[in-house]
């Protein structure tokens, strides 16, 4: 029943000039809605080919979510093809074409003849306003299936799923999918897909700890990865629980490297972290040059708790910005857990902030040699009033490797500190209570 | 007969959890080698879905190229389906169970039984090495298409492609492909993808300079724009010799604009210019963050050019290590030409670099004003022995859109005294020659 395809129209997409972005949203959020996706496939600008792989998915799925080709121009075919593969003409939607219009007003652009094919739909139709974008997307019945068409850019895509294909799939009244699935996120940053994979193992489809219905997905959006439990039962209730159960087991056995759900950003987590805290925090960068600084400030809100910091990729900076003595740095080296301990010191001592980072490494793919090949990076953490911690890693890889692993390593050691002093707070405020 | 289709085998591509890099990746690869791309399809781990696909598609295309599903585990079906659809039996290939045993080895990985299977090919395929991993491609002839499969890993995917099978696709012998066209790729930074279509529209299809056999496409790799100049025509170098004259006045209608071909980015472009120009680069960054140290060193061998900067994202920094007058930041606000001008100015004393540059704005979403909204950038750019310049842009769009714009801005300065520098030293060696 509740089987779903995906189809995208584009000579662009199948000529490899734009990833397929819409595809993965779409089969994600029918996944989502309880559908099984059996197809995802994309076509060129090719009339005979849109009407052929529409029918051929109309006789196999009960589901088709298609997108592009609804555009203005003449390889904008789409909307033509299928009034065609029905046997339909095609009619103008007032409703529509009066949008259109006031929209092109709106951008003071003029509304051509061609523009205006947008309010064309196969007699019989339903409309799906577009109130992200001009062209709207529509629905009709083909065969077997249900088949929804929206334009490809992928804002008017989402927007219009969201607000009117969504809400439709789900409707009980409608029996296109009876939910008996929930999923549930957990992200991690600290270790390899294999090894948050080892650690779980026996939780999964053949493990000796495999619960029926239930199967482990992963998802890595470098260097963080995501643990997905999908469950599968008699009905969603079900699903949920036996899904929450198997979920709080994994979490416990990720404790030390899980930090949140679905969509949140191990830096947005930190960012968090560091608000509650009432942490303020400074950077001094060398090898990540200032990937770290780039990282805590993309999120809005960011002046509440970081002051800044130094870049010094130059040894001349450590030197007369962060007070890195010139005999530190030939004694150990510029990559050393003691100039990094300088840096962090110094720009402890140049800010008023709560804590500092100090990393120096060797990003590669030159500079490294036998005692410190590529990849050695060196981290010290500052802290008013503390001992400052030193340490160094080994990061085999590339050097936007090394670069985005060594950043988060940052990250995490400010995640540290304020979780630690949040966990004592709490036990302060348990004891007072 | 030069027709071909990329079939993506994966439930995890289907459910929407991994971009489908691959395809994008062969789609472009096989239009550069010649053919007509009509089609890409995922289908998930799933015998019959794969066997009916295949056959399909065999029927459809002379190259079929196909991804995924050649690994060790039980999910891992794309062997013995093709086996079945060919109606022959699987045979083991001594050399390619050596390579992988010998591969496990060098791992320090037990070669359990389940990954031999990786050996294990239809009876009569030609055998694709994998020397960036594991489990070899394999090729047969089904129907009338001839069938690549490779494992889904990128680089290993990748690799087998160059390697085995683009020679074979292009190879004058096998006759699956004459090139009849030739591609140019030139990449610009400055503005918006329609204001760079406005530009050279008439040269366009259906414009009044079009040439017969041009097609002028667009690739956004934000916030950089890619035109690309595809020309047919009877053979080859014709086609070479089109897409060259056209080219050359596309290059010429986006002089300001266009700063490199295919694959080269704007930062390693601004890397380039600094290089060879010999100069020295400082930052002073507020509502970036970061973000141009960053990118400039992102690429290697960056530090004979960048020295580094401090990122003043708090006003005690701006004030404390870059020299900013608490009166100008209480005169002017912290936002305003005379900040970054104080900055950009303040990152040259305290470095050796011969540029710095300033960047001070708000990025949003919140912090906006009616006289300084959301999207306002200061930027100034100091230089030895010159007068600052200093401007203000306002750019509409999110937060992520505000910052990585104002990075490329300045990248765009120092890259703007590069070339004016190496300029001016090209008219000397001419005028001294």
């Amino acid at each position: 029943m509740s089987v779903a395809a995906v189809l995208s129209i584009g000579t662009e997409l199948t000529r490899g000039e734009l990833l397929n972005g819409n595809a993965r949203w779409l089969g994600e959020r029918l996944v989502d809605l309880g559908f099984t996706v059996v197809e995802h496939t994309t076509v060129p600008d090719d009339a005979e080919r849109i009407r052929r792989t529409l029918l051929r998915l109309a006789r196999d799925v009960s589901v088709i979510v298609c997108t592009g080709g609804l555009g203005p121009t003449s390889d904008d075919l789409t909307t033509a093809v299928v009034a065609d593969a029905l046997g339909v003409a095609l009619a103008r939607d007032a409703a529509s074409l009066a949008k259109i219009e006031a929209r092109y007003r709106s951008l003071g652009r003029p509304l051509l003849e061609m523009s205006k094919k947008q309010a064309d739909f196969p007699q019989g139709a339903r409309v799906l306003p577009n109130d992200a974008g001009t062209a709207p997307g529509f629905s009709v019945q083909i065969e077997k299936a249900l088949a929804f068409f929206m334009p490809g850019v992928p804002r008017e895509m989402e927007h219009i799923f969201e607000a009117h294909i969504a809400p439709l799939l789900v409707d009980p009244q409608q029996g296109l999918v009876v939910r008996r699935s929930h999923q549930i996120h957990i992200r991690t940053f600290g270790t390899y897909e294999s090894a948050v994979a080892d650690r779980i193992r026996d939780l999964d489809l053949g493990g000796a700890r495999h619960r029926p219905g239930i199967t482990i997905g992963y998802r890595v959006t470098f260097p963080e990865i995501e643990v997905k439990v999908l469950a599968e039962a008699a009905d969603e209730s079900a699903a949920r629980a036996l899904a929450e159960e198997v979920a709080a087991e994994v979490r416990q056995r990720l404790a030390d490297i899980a930090f949140g759900g679905k969509g949140e950003t191990y830096p947005q987590y930190v960012g968090q972290l560091l608000r509650a805290a009432q942490l303020k925090v400074a950077t001094a960068e060398s090898c990540t040059g200032g990937l770290v600084g780039k990282l805590l400030t993309d999120l809005a809100g960011s002046s509440e708790y970081v002051l800044g910091g130094v870049i010094s990729y130059a040894n001349s900076l450590k030197t007369h910005l962060l007070g890195v003595s010139e005999e530190l740095l030939q004694q150990h080296g510029a990559v050393s857990e003691e100039v990094a301990r300088a840096m962090a010191e110094g720009a402890l001592r140049q800010t008023s902030a709560d804590l500092a980072v100090g990393i120096t490494g060797i990003a590669g793919p030159g500079g490294g040699s036998e005692h410190k090949p590529v990849g050695t990076v060196c981290f010290a953490l500052a802290q008013r009033g503390a001992e400052t911690l030193a340490f160094t890693e080994r990061f085999p890889g590339t050097r936007d490797f090394v670069r985005t692993v060594s950043a988060y390593y940052a990250l995490r050691l400010f995640a540290g500190v304020a979780r630690s002093m949040l966990d004592v707070q709490k036990a302060t405020r348990v004891q007072e209570a």
